[in-house]
């Protein structure tokens, strides 16, 4: 038969972590951390496996989860969240995001994509059936153009997709910008879907501007977030949406038909876990120092680093390289380097649905030990 | 913004389990176990956790646990699938479910399911952008009808999905039958996607019979699994899906843009656990004693018990019950049991896409602790 997604492969993520792993390369492509999260964290959800959190939980999650999200999203952002009806917890962002698309897209709707954007976006409003409206963002700054995102509007979008701090550029979100994304949607029906899953890895003193501090970006919103990233346990795979009750409702809907619900003692164990804000609170701390000290090591090498204000990918241009290398499409670099200077990265056009875009960009994750960044970084610098 | 899912509410099982809590009821509704997994399942996801896999793992799974349930298939039903290609670990039997419908059904294709039938296919169904085409099981035996099914077989069938053992009736497929529906769809195109997630729960001598064991249904199925039902640990969201590599590659693209991969401690701890076939094969045994319980203490009650050659849900017709209660409807007569006798079950019409299907039968989960089920039988054989 037919398939349903014919132009798709597999996820560029396991393939390069599939290289990176044959070649013996440091793994500085898919994002994830090589160290360990919290012993008090695992110690929580070993106590509540232990203490019979094994059976199915609520649909839309622990309650006592979801009050620590809604309790902390009132702190940091002053938006309250009703936890009963507008938090949900989800098995990863991921499927946070493809739910409320299949929730809210009807087929033919269009849905507005930033490029570069993530790569599941595209397919995700695919099997919603919706159509994809790619708007790129300002190729050097990545900062979002106003101008081509009012051009893009029509009586057909459904929802506007942004994503602060952004992967994979590390782009921040202002407030300014904020208040003007609010401006561009006044008057009209347009649902936003906000991928803040680095919502705690902003830097160099700025704060994260996540959409539901504006009341009227609130209303519109589905707000999605990532344990796996906050708390060092990606393969747990457990996120989050906010959003008001009457999009929650629909959110719901597909969402106890999709996974129905999510991992009880991880559930149980991470709202013990939250209820120190110390570990999140201290978060862009943490990456800030590996960001600079990843930094500091390319400075002075052919890459020129681009502006990191968030995330924990850093990205570089490598058109500054020796000739063969500066040459070469993002995608070969990335497999050059994983296989002769045993470094995995990520090429850009990964996240460009246009094949034409050929940005010589590519992006490293430096969530990672110390040593594995000086390594990565010895290796780097060697090129020649 | 219209909804997708306008006639939907909460899946029943959500609303009777709220029903029971708020009633303090015997909860004989929702389908998971009141006692708790094996403590060396619980040690091996700690030792797991501990052990640092707590990033993601790969998208289709933990190679181990992959192997594992490849040996355990190949085992008992004789089917060799390629644990690298062939299966993969989901969150559940659920997700499981709608990433293969979301997989191969293309919009406006046809998919049979045989009702009653679980309730998240429909509004899978629907999510793919799909019709279903509802045949009904024989009303007094829950066989499958092979003259209805022919006639249910049109051009744009693209998946047939079946359900063995079955939930809600308990109805367990034969070899004969599942011979008769591989002569069915010799010849056409038409997928099968199998509901197996009670497959180590088969009575009275009788075994699974797995669309894997006949080659030719094998080539065009997906099989459906969950760790959950056969661990007793619902709450960890883990299951996995087998099927050939070609269906299995479009299942992967779906897949890895829903919830991605699984979570890896629960995985690890799985792949340990599993080499030990006792658990599984021990499970009929277990669970018959706690049907033959619930069936003798409803014995003499004016409940008729319908046979449960397997799953762990007892189905009985109450129209035999004195004179308001029978005529209530099914759903009506559950909320009343829940309220008044403080046994919780759940309404048979809930598996029924029309609404005018109304049989005076009702479920009952048997999957709890002796003193429960003795709690519950007490209770019920106080109805006069
Ligand atoms: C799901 S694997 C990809 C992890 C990630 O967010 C990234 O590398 O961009
Ligand atoms: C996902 S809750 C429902 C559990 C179950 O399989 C049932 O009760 O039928």
């Amino acid at each position: 038969p037919p398939s349903r997604l014919p132009q798709l492969g597999t996820t560029v993520f396991s393939v390069m972590s599939a290289l990176a792993q044959q070649h013996g390369a440091v793994n500085l492509g898919q994002g994830f951390p090589d160290f360990e999260g919290d012993p008090a964290l695992l110690d929580a959800v070993d106590r509540a496996m232990r203490g019979g959190h094994n059976q199915y939980p609520p649909m839309p999650g622990v309650p006592a989860l979801r009050q620590a999200i809604a309790a902390k999203i009132e702190t940091l952002y002053g938006h309250r969240y009703d936890a009963d009806r507008e938090i949900t917890v989800t098995a990863g962002a991921t499927q946070a995001i493809l739910t409320a698309l299949l929730a809210v897209v009807h087929p033919g709707d269009e849905v507005i994509v930033l490029e570069p954007a993530y790569d599941s976006y595209a397919p995700n409003i695919a099997l919603a059936g919706g159509v994809m409206v790619p708007v790129p963002l300002d190729p050097h700054t990545f900062r979002p153009d106003f101008d081509r995102l009012r051009a893009a509007l029509s009586p057909r979008t459904r929802v506007l997709m942004i994503n602060t701090p952004h992967n994979p550029s590390g782009n921040v979100w202002t407030a300014d910008e904020m208040q003007q994304l609010a401006g561009l949607l006044e008057g009209t029906e347009v649902l936003v879907l906000s991928d803040e899953v680095y919502e705690h890895m902003v830097y160099d003193g700025q704060q994260h501007e996540s959409v539901c501090r504006l009341p009227s970006l609130a209303a519109r919103s589905f707000v999605v977030s990532s344990f796996g990233k906050t708390y060092h346990v990606t393969g747990w795979k457990v996120g989050f949406v906010a959003a008001p009750a009457p999009l929650m409702a629909e959110f719901r809907k597909v969402h106890q038909y999709n996974v129905f619900t999510v991992n009880s003692p991880m559930q149980v164990g991470l709202a013990t876990y939250m209820a120190d804000p110390a570990p999140y609170l201290g978060l862009a701390d943490f990456y800030q120092r590996k960001r600079d000290r990843f930094r500091a090591g390319l400075a002075d090498t052919p890459f020129r680093l681009l502006p990191c204000p968030g995330s924990y990918f850093q990205c570089v241009d490598y058109s500054g390289l020796p000739a063969p290398l500066a040459a070469m499409d993002d995608m070969a670099l990335c497999q050059w380097l994983t296989r002769e200077v045993g470094v995995a990265a990520i090429p850009m056009s990964a996240f460009y649905s246009a094949k034409a875009a050929r940005p010589s960009i590519i992006r490293f994750c430096f969530a990672k030990k110390d040593e594995t960044l000086n390594l990565a970084l010895e290796r780097l610098r060697q090129i020649q």
